[in-house]
């Protein structure tokens, strides 16, 4: 199943894509879960299965303005320099422990809106990236246990303003500046995708192929992100975790390569679908 | 005034304090608005001071629980490094703009609540602070106008899980275990506090001094990181910043000193109050 969030003119819902079309499940489940999120946490997923199937699509998918899968996650966690050609490509060294910063929800955009270029930079750059959507919560998740609490995936484009996310070393400014981040276009709930599933993550800018890897080549697992997150912190349901950019990025080449209005760049996970956006300054 | 968010066997409200009690605006103002965030969101304060002055204490202020000043922040940033004498202290260099980084909501307790220490580590340190609350939000925010968007100000400790915090570059997951950050013990609002005022902060460890510094040491002040942190994202009411800790934190001390169950730990702000909590083992 295939869950998005989007909005219409009647205002923001979530529902299911099926085809070409959308069923509002805001509307068919008489307004009972508020958002995804809260549908996720009322663990009523095959609720929205059996509504989906009886209802017909309320609009065509073009019809509509998709948002970030989750629009309001209570917390955001990327995993950085998780593929050993990226780590190589910063001149960084592999840890132990996985890397972890965060972004917050007013950084992201949905599925074919333009990611927003600030005026402060021209450093603006693409990172493909698979997102997991936590399903059940809990703390000190066994990995183990671990695939049992993610409700599905969908792709992540950790857009990123380097010279902002080297200003320090921290970077959590250059990776949270207004609407730089694309989540989408849906996500396909995790009775599809079983656990350690093989997927191949695929970057491309204004049609040209700049990412390439599996989730065999995480440094660090899905699995193994969930245990060490939720060790320091409570997991919740809608939670996202954004699991890591492959080699290629476009600050690291030579000459480096940065978006710029008039670009559109697209994330495809097999398995999953292509997050494709146009790149607009910001207004 | 002084705005608390607390709790009773009632649930969850927000108030003043007047004296030793408290006044429960979340019953006074017909609960009108669902939190302390909500009223400073409705630009409401005027209207909580009328209904306090009109009120009589609804319960004594030792008979409630106190909350974080705002539990749930849409954002909370630290800045880190933003004393000379802990730059110094951690080998580090000054940057020209504010290191940036972030807690979660989950995070943080109030006044009297135990902060926790996690079985994961016996490195749990402090770290006293001023924290100031966004009144009014926005983006871009020019430094001079900066004061205008100040809600007010409170005591924080952003308590610290040092080898956490040093697993890799990113401190964030060091910054937030469950329960690790003290947050109050109220809000004094900014009618009460000019702009750049000078104010002290003192951080006691069972009774012993271990920290001391004043606004006037600040490396980035206020205003300058209200600037830099709404450029990249809008800031909303509610919003915390934590402005940074002084020399003097546990780790760096020789031998180290990190705090235990049974400890006792105070921040206290001139202007604003004392900050208290006890330590505790996570159970």
């Amino acid at each position: 199943m295939k869950l998005v969030s989007f909005s219409t003119h009647q205002g923001p819902s979530f529902g299911v894509v099926r085809d070409d079309s959308v069923v509002d499940l805001g509307k068919r489940l008489d307004n009972r879960y508020a958002d995804l999120k809260a549908l996720i946490a009322a663990d009523a997923l095959g609720e929205a299965a059996q509504a989906a199937q009886a209802g017909k699509g309320d609009y065509p998918l073009s019809e509509v303005t998709l948002l970030p899968v989750i629009p309001n996650p209570e917390q955001i966690f990327c995993v950085g320099l998780n593929y050993a050609e990226h780590v190589k490509e910063t001149n960084r060294e592999t840890t132990e422990q996985p890397v972890i910063f965060m972004r917050l929800p007013a950084s992201q955009v949905g599925h074919g809106q333009p990611m927003l270029r600030p005026p402060e930079s021209r450093q603006f750059d693409y990172e493909g990236e698979i997102a997991v959507i936590i399903g059940r919560g809990g703390r000190r998740i066994a990995e183990a246990d671990a695939w049992n609490h993610i409700a599905g995936y969908a792709c992540y484009n950790d857009g990123s303003v380097r010279d902002w996310q080297r200003h320090t070393t921290q970077w959590g400014p250059g990776k949270n500046f207004y609407r730089t981040g694309a989540f989408g276009p849906w996500m396909v709930t995790s009775d599809e995708i079983e656990p350690n599933a093989l997927m191949t993550l695929v970057t491309r800018l204004n049609g040209q192929e700049v990412q390439r890897a599996t989730t065999q080549m995480l440094i660090h697992g899905i699995a193994k992100q969930i245990a060490y997150l939720s060790t320091f912190t409570p997991l919740a349901p809608g939670d996202v975790i954004v699991t890591g950019t492959p080699g290629g990025v476009g600050a690291k080449r030579n000459p480096p390569l940065f978006m710029k209005p008039g670009d559109q760049v697209e994330v495809e996970v097999d398995r999953i679908g292509v997050l494709s956006n146009p790149i607009a300054d910001e207004a």
